[in-house]
């Protein structure tokens, strides 16, 4: 039976081509992985590698990459609008096909325990990994950032390591590392240059301040192009669709009179996700994903899955 | 190399399951066609039959199915409020993998011989297998319906048949037989009784009468259920796409204070189609369809098709 599993690491480098071509291209090595998607954003200075294949090709991939990203990126010399704690920053683990999200946990608490002790990273576990409640949510392992966390790190009782060493690494930080259900990463550009109105928005609509249940959410400055940003992440997009958040977001920034320009997906997107989004604004009624002709001509061309 | 075509025929029955079910059992008859869908309409008194398979494959099954319509269902009986002029009222071909459009209308002529043979009834050549340009709108073919056709075929010049009789079957009527590109078929339900309201609207929003180039629709009254509705085909959803007949439905709409309830596709819909809805109303940026994570699965696990 096959056994698919998706990792979606995040590094601290959206500028520099070669570091971002060396990053996938360790990922490429490992045989059974395939890059299936690499979103790079100069503003957030930041690049999300998407890959798949088995759970143990994905294991020895991503840890392939984050000896890339400790031998090349330097936090003490990042400034992104995204917030970070590591060089490589964080490791989800997303099972698709025949893997349990207990085996996915498994996969990060062993790749935890390889780049704690190869890479002398301090390694956190999160979300379906997580060893304490106050690590499930990846905001609150991050807060302070790199520059917070290298004081925290050793001295506060709260921010001991699951695995590496009990100090900040001093150029590559420090790494969260998680198994997850499919998350949707959206950006949505709103037309002004007051970042104030994507934090109210952000605030406005984010689970952690009393919005959408799995919503996450931040207000982020896009300097270069004169704009701001609500960066957000639904962790349940069955549960918080797409276009609840954005009619939230929407309605939120007409009260400012702030249009919405666009939004962006980064990196890959559930076509669930999109279907329930045309059946709403379409006011599909009854409708099924039987209706879709790929589905059904897929069954024809291969009989049940 | 796999040739895939798809058929659409559409019949005069929308009531009686017995009569649906020999339908659909005809076709599944038929080793190699496989049915998709199978949409039922009592008001409209219509069903509409979607399968697929090898070229002469689903040729014999369209037969079959003509077959145990032209036996089972008298248009003399038959009141709906969805045009007709057949028992079997129009059976389209579809070209989906490996099969031209060409090919498409060499097997609708060769159907189209057979059935004006062996079943006696007057068949019109539509669209990519038209034989005179007049006849390659579908709404034209049917003008009069079965009563006014009735008159026409054996005295009017234009109206003689492409195969069959020239005069029409007594109880199954005529049949319009073509090739054609996917299509959409909606219905757009409106909150009102009159009826006026949605002819006006579909008048406003078809190429016929002034609207968008690749949009039929009718007005029908559904006593039933006391409302209205605009019925729909996008004959090309790239050129013409379903959510801006939709936002001009809604725009005609507003001006009678009248709300739209709901929609509802009829048969199957490609993906493309309701990724391009989504993209629309969210407001997607740069967006692909290679950001759509199955679509890189399935790359991933069956390699470049």
């Amino acid at each position: 039976m096959l056994q698919l599993i998706e990792c979606v690491p995040n590094f601290s480098e959206g500028r520099n081509q070669g570091t971002i071509q060396r990053l996938v291209q360790a990922i490429r090595e490992v045989p059974g992985v395939q890059v299936l998607d690499v979103h790079t954003d100069g503003d957030h200075h930041r690049s999300v590698i998407t890959f798949a294949g088995e759970p143990p090709a994905c294991g020895e991939a991503a840890f392939r990459s984050a000896q890339v990203a400790q031998a090349l990126i330097d936090l003490n010399q990042h400034q992104g609008v995204h917030p970070r704690m590591g060089a490589v920053d964080v490791i989800p683990f997303v099972p698709l096909e025949g893997v349990t999200m207990a085996d996915g946990a498994a996969l990060a608490r062993q790749l935890g325990e390889r780049i704690g002790r190869e890479l002398n990273i301090p390694v956190f576990l999160y979300e379906a990994a997580a060893t304490r409640p106050e690590r499930i949510d990846l905001a609150q392992v991050r807060k302070g950032q790199f520059e917070g966390l290298r004081e925290l790190i050793g001295t506060d009782p709260a921010h001991v390591p699951d695995f590496g060493p009990n100090c900040i690494h001093p150029t590559a930080g420090a790494v969260a590392i998680g198994a997850r259900k499919p998350l949707i990463a959206c950006n949505v550009t709103l037309g002004t240059a007051n970042v104030e109105v994507a934090k109210h928005i952000a605030r406005a609509v984010r689970h952690s301040s009393g919005g959408l249940r799995y919503c996450r959410a931040l207000g982020l400055e896009i300097k270069s192009k004169g704009v701001v940003q609500v960066s957000m992440n639904l962790t349940d997009f069955r549960h918080t669709p797409l276009h609840r958040a954005l009619a939230l977001i929407e309605h939120e920034a007409q009260r400012y009179g702030v249009p919405v320009l666009g939004t962006q997906i980064v990196g890959l997107v559930p076509q669930a996700a999109l279907w329930d989004a045309a059946a709403h604004y379409l006011k599909l009624e009854q409708f099924s994903m039987d209706q879709v002709l790929e589905n059904r001509l897929r069954y024809l061309i291969r009989g049940p899955q």
